[in-house]
């Protein structure tokens, strides 16, 4: 088993020149036609999507939601797509999970165990025993929602609180007591570049997962120029952007391409 | 199809002399091991369950996590589970899930339109846009994070904003507005009475779902006390105190009594 921590992600990004991350939100509504017929079209498509991308990017996150909307058949493309990603690189379930103690560990198991998931999302709403099972797994990586992409982040995320911090910093503040920067990871969407540097100043050694680039309309250079830090830890999310790039025959290869478009990119802030 | 709303469940509870809902929990580990040689243990488990609980509560608390943990087999055990309750019962899939738009859609998908669930929860720490996909189902219920009924509640729920409010009230008074009170319910934990009123003061109307009582230590007349309303308001659940009442072979029978135990507790403070 390799022991897939801060260091040997550091590493495999300066391997492949590339910190992306590419998202499996594989809406089945959105596949290519001539996919409809097979067997099971949401792994086929998968699976030509990472065979295309694979040398691009060093994660793959699968965003589960995508998956349970189809039942028992969603789960069993799920199992056979994370089976297929290579053990070179992170595999992530977008999950966003959490709940009591008892609850939270049944979804470790279900994500760590059950399935070989090297990280999941965890949402923190309910507090430490929410999320502490997760970190049992002092080999796997718990990604906690810090500050994210979407519009609604402003509604509670970044409420001012008493002491004049915003809850989202107060999240990263306190969680970040909960284990090591081998464990746990951030999510901050690409969109609010302009809160990485407050950010940072708070958690300036962990990996930050990054959603927001592309179809979210996030600024790659912006990111990194904020959010890097010496083992560059980032881990840039595009999914729509890259999976979706062609609803045709040719949308493995169309993939490839705005995979390797973005990988070029990150070569260049890499410095290479 | 019946529509599940407010007056309908209100009327159920005064039917059934009781607003118990039965939190199926059904860990694997604790199933009585006359069941462990049965084709599908976690299926026949709650059947039973089910069988010996109908009549003295209105409704059912699928916890998610539970089934994931078993991969595609659990996924099968939760759909015949869902499957098997009667529609006299509101049938709630304790999920906590949500994500940014387009991926919540998918889990109301999942939940609302493969499944048959009447109800989940959902986490609102992404705010809403995270919610609204659930609330477009307007024949459902979205259940919404309140006060859990944690330790950890207090890490992030009860931190004190800058208007002398507290983050969970944030919550409550903003997300109030996204919907219906027949679309809208609460969790509130029981484990937290002494908060019911200054809940009650910001959502007089809605339905609350009330976990904690039994293992967690909740107590029901302190429930009743500061969370009823007029269309008595609440729905309080128990899992593990119910549904493993007995390790052994009667373990339906003893879960039936536990429950109805809980069911002449309610009885008596509906006034019967």
């Amino acid at each position: 088993m390799i022991r897939k921590d801060s260091q040997w992600l550091h590493q495999r990004i300066m391997e492949t020149g590339s910190f992306l991350c590419v998202g499996l939100d594989s809406d089945i509504s959105r596949l290519p036609v001539s996919l409809q017929g097979s067997d099971d079209p949401v792994f086929t498509f998968n699976k030509e999507i990472i065979d295309n991308t694979a040398k691009h990017c060093v994660a793959y996150k699968i965003n589960t939601a995508f998956y349970e909307s189809l039942g028992v058949k969603g789960w069993l493309s799920l199992e056979k797509t994370i089976n297929y990603i290579p053990n070179t690189h992170l595999i992530i379930a977008d999950a966003k999970r959490g709940d009591i103690g008892n609850t939270s560990l049944q979804y470790a198991k279900a994500f760590f165990d059950t399935l070989p998931c090297d990280a999941i999302t965890v949402a923190p709403y309910m507090g430490e025993d929410s999320i502490a099972p997760f970190l049992t797994y002092q080999d796997k990586w718990t990604i906690i929602l810090g500050l994210t992409s979407n519009q609604g982040s402003k509604d509670f995320q970044t409420l001012e609180t008493k002491t004049n911090s915003k809850v989202y910093e107060e999240v990263l503040a306190k969680s970040k007591e909960w284990g090591s920067t081998d464990q746990i990871m951030y999510v901050v969407g690409a969109t609010k570049p302009e809160y990485l540097g407050d950010i940072r100043a708070i958690i300036p050694d962990h990996f930050l997962l990054v959603p927001g680039v592309g179809a979210q309309g996030g600024d790659l250079d912006a990111v990194y120029k904020y959010g890097s830090n010496s083992k560059i830890g980032l881990l840039v999310n595009s999914s729509r952007g890259i999976i979706f790039a062609s609803s045709d025959r040719d949308f493995g290869k169309a993939a490839g391409q705005k995979a390797l478009i973005l990988k070029k990119q990150m070569s260049l802030l890499l410095g290479y």
